[in-house]
């Protein structure tokens, strides 16, 4: 069998992202662990707004280190600079996803660049390593993650070198395309291929684990409720049917 | 001398336990290290919920490594599963106390186990790992602790192995049975053999740091009143009469 | 050329003091590079209250790993002892300054003593190790930055060695009287004898980029505004005129 | 499905055993990788002796953090001390296995009780700590791993709570019974239920390496030799023939 | 000024080549900071062969996280894989170089693989990662650099993203022909398009500190000698003579 | 009682000395531990050439980190540069150790200084940072140890700010005149005040050590040995008077 394509991008339709929109991470995470997949959650990251939902295809920049040789503070007038050209590029509805090698000794990016980033209709921003001007980008509100943070600029550690390549970020892969969706748990990467079905089977789960939620605060042991026998699917069944 | 035993039960008062709900855990730890324990506050926890205070005694769950020869979530049913047992077993007032050998990795929770654990009447929740659906879980609004959040289910890193042994948590022994007492700084293991008298005397040195405190706030220098001279103590144990 | 003298105190003006009230740590990191000063955020530090502005001039404790054979918690009445000696010297407006090496292994300072540091009028108190009673100092309400929270105390891990001498915090130069700005995302170190000028232009550069900022909120592009062309750089003296 | 017993003791072969001083860790990874077990390398361990060969059956003995509470150096005389009666206990060709919690704050062991543990016929000893005495230990000449050297008694931070009980070391868990096997590199613990399939295997894939290696430095592209095609495998029959 | 461009390759002499295998890494980096640059000594990696020199121009491999739902193991028969691709694409006196991030939780590459790579006549091998095999990998006798050992493939860690595209590699950036420089102390990258300056001028200033450690060894003070005064610089001037 | 003072210098004979050229650090810091100093170990420290051992009295240099308006370099001719200073300041017989905060991203020292450091008759080296042309310094063949190789100059990260203060390295408090004894383990700092007795009982118990390894060598089991009982303290003393 031939070498898997990282650049394959795979239709996701607004319906799936709109399931996105319900179940939690850990819910989501339970669903690619079914498909195999145990690689997927982006690990230390803190949430800016924490009550705020992500969901959005990726758009990614991949820093390198910052090599004297090289001045990576060139270009900004022309939008040659490749941080700069990523921000006035980013479509509405993607997250910007920044590989900093998880480097929080400079900022990844700024209030200005993440303020613009938004206007232009972005779903949020994801690095792993530190923002600067980080209380003006919290005040955004918008689900924005990062590792760190730190008063300089980018330039002092980081040298933007491309964009819209497969890139780690926060210890996983992301694809140009991928589905990201955070919560106040952080962020977890859907691979592109096999959103549609995990969007639908990880909102169902989410029902069900509401409805099992429910019989615990009524003072349910978990036997026979989590996970649910027979007896408790059916009553799930029932329970579905009133709430809809 | 013969090797000290560490799985001997001290029974500890409701009086004493209701001491631990006044002193920080600064306090706290001041008591142990007049009697030479210094080993006792548990390194780099986040209170989910800071205000919250901690105070009940321990009741241990020991996890492995995960080893995929041995597959951790069979005996969900039958309650065979190790940690399902212990979830139906803690007892009222006891806090859950989870050795994760700091992996934060995988959640070594959900929300719903802590949600049945406190349901059972316990006091609270401490991991040296992480949890998954985190926000679910501060939202349940009781004095929780952990070292991080992942959404993967303990599965994938983690395998239940004990209920009830020592264990070491965050860097610290605990016993089943040892008081553990938290606030907006974290968790102190009080040695159940000694809770009684850290207990008094940790309500009377909070007494008096309230009564230094107030001093200081009046203009007072740090002389003469931190430490307390006799002088201090003098006008300590007037305004103690009057504070009765 | 003689060796560089790290105690020459520079004198800091009143309006300049007043000046770093406003810009960011951020704005001032960028007239610390543009004059080739790359080394002056503390890295990884806590805000207590990222709300609050922290500015001032250092007052500096170094702490040195405690060793058994000296007793650090002597000279308690008499303030012989080093760390109750700095609580007592440091002056209105000034910073209280602890290198403890980065080690959160017990706390460098407590609820009391920061306490009255700050009724002595200090403008915050900035520690590279953990505080104790850190719910109490949080309370406080002013600006205080950490690394960690430990409930023990500082002697189970720290011996203080000086005070006013040039040490190392949280992987920064500090010198007496060198002026620390901080806010919500951390602690810059402004060499005191730049201080004038980097005072001055931060605040006018703060200015320029609230320009910048409507702008990308009106839905401009960063093209020619970010940075800003002869065009923008006009409008902005405008803007100037109109806001003043 | 009932939970997995880990205690569960099987049967190993001298065959078996004897099989497992030839392949690499390397090879041996493969086949557990095979058999879907991909936690069972030690991570970071340094090897004292790198060229000599670890097999054998672990032994185990679980540290807990010290507390000052139990004195942790009794019971030396009648060997009620769990650490001096382990090494009492360990048999003909066992490992012998210390959980230390990757804590290399003081030694988990020193260099008499090395050098009985040896003298009692074990094969080796491996733990995540550090060794004190270090020098000595290495010039015992066995296989021996360690995580770090510190001068310090184990007292200092550990306290031996269990003997021959599942344990985690190196971040991999550890039933007593598991065959380790170390080289150079490192130690893979060999889940003891599968140790003759995984013997046998890696035995035959080694010498298949050996034969593809042998082609590498004859000037062989890896194309069709490694992973080999049918012409490989059949010109590798012939030499196996010839070898034997 | 536009955005710097990566990718642009720079002839590079025989000469220059052979002249970079007599400095230190630590000459060389003196001369890289006179040019400005401070980071391109790769930090923490070891070497496997520490009395071997490196010298020779990057070829690189670009990992990424292994995500499951892209099988990395595959096209290993058409050399469509990456890894494989590369191993069998690397040219005479090329160094391969690995960006695996940093990650030792598994080999970033093993023995039959590295032993073709040097057959093929490449100058040394280079990851931020672990190797698999090290033992086997360490005989080769070559300059092989790596951050740690780990008997796991690759792919339980790593998926092979790309061939010569510029990487990070330690904490340095790599482009392709970049000249990798290495000694018992690590490697350093020497910028493609300063090489033939840098590599002039180290020489000359390691022959010149050869003569200034003579001088310290004859029981020189430092003084006028080290930096050399116009006196030792007129004795160096002789010495040259002498020793050509 | 008032506070300590760090600056007394006591003196310690050159018997003393001469006694620690014996016991293992590992047999120190049983000593140490019995006088209540349980923090004298310097943690993570390798030895390049560990089979010489380490005995001298601490000559101590404070660097700081680097701050870009400070030069460091500057200096060199006149010696006012604090660290050539302190290389043409150490006595014959001390231990130039350099606090440099565990920072290894440059080097603390390099070949040149460590030649003529030792060439001035200093018994060794100690840095908790890396060196510099580490193979050179290595071959220099004394007892010198170090955290890390980095090939890039001091200044790049250090400040040379102070000679012949108490500084911490390692972890530990040095204070000048400090005995400090390495060997293949690491460094161990006795305390200048204790030293005498300290290196007494070292050497006591060393040669008691000796036989009891050679009974464990004999075969015989810790029990009644090791600890010593009554007659194997019998046994112990006709030994010594044998081996006298």
């Amino acid at each position: 069998m031939p070498y898997p394509d990282l650049t394959q991008r795979v239709a996701v339709s607004a319906e799936t992202l709109a399931l996105f929109h319900t179940p939690s991470t850990a819910t989501i995470s339970a669903q690619l662990m079914k498909r195999g997949v145990r690689s997927a959650f982006m690990a230390n990251l803190t949430p800016l707004n924490p009550e705020q939902r992500l969901v959005g295809r990726a758009y990614t920049l991949r820093y390198l280190p910052a090599r004297e040789d090289f001045d990576g503070s060139l270009g900004l007038d022309d939008l040659t600079n490749i941080q700069r050209k990523g921000v006035e590029e980013v479509g509405t509805g993607e997250v910007f996803v920044v590989d900093a090698r998880g480097d929080t000794g400079a900022g990844s990016m700024g209030e200005i660049l993440a303020a613009r980033i938004l206007k232009r209709g972005a779903a949020g921003i994801v690095t792993d390593g530190a923002f600067r001007d980080t209380p003006g980008i919290r005040a955004l509100g918008a689900p924005i993650y990062c590792r760190g943070m730190h008063a300089y600029m980018n330039t002092t550690r980081h040298f933007a070198a491309d964009l819209q390549i497969p890139v780690a970020c926060a210890g996983v892969m992301v694809c140009p395309g991928d589905v990201l969706v955070g919560d106040g748990e952080g962020v977890i990467v859907v691979p592109q291929a096999m959103a549609a079905e995990v969007a639908r089977d990880a909102a169902a789960q989410e029902m069900l684990e509401t409805f099992i939620r429910e019989q615990i605060d009524s003072g349910a042991s978990i036997r026979g409720v989590y996970p649910p026998n027979a007896e408790t699917l059916a009553a799930f069944a029932q329970w579905k049917t009133r709430n809809e």
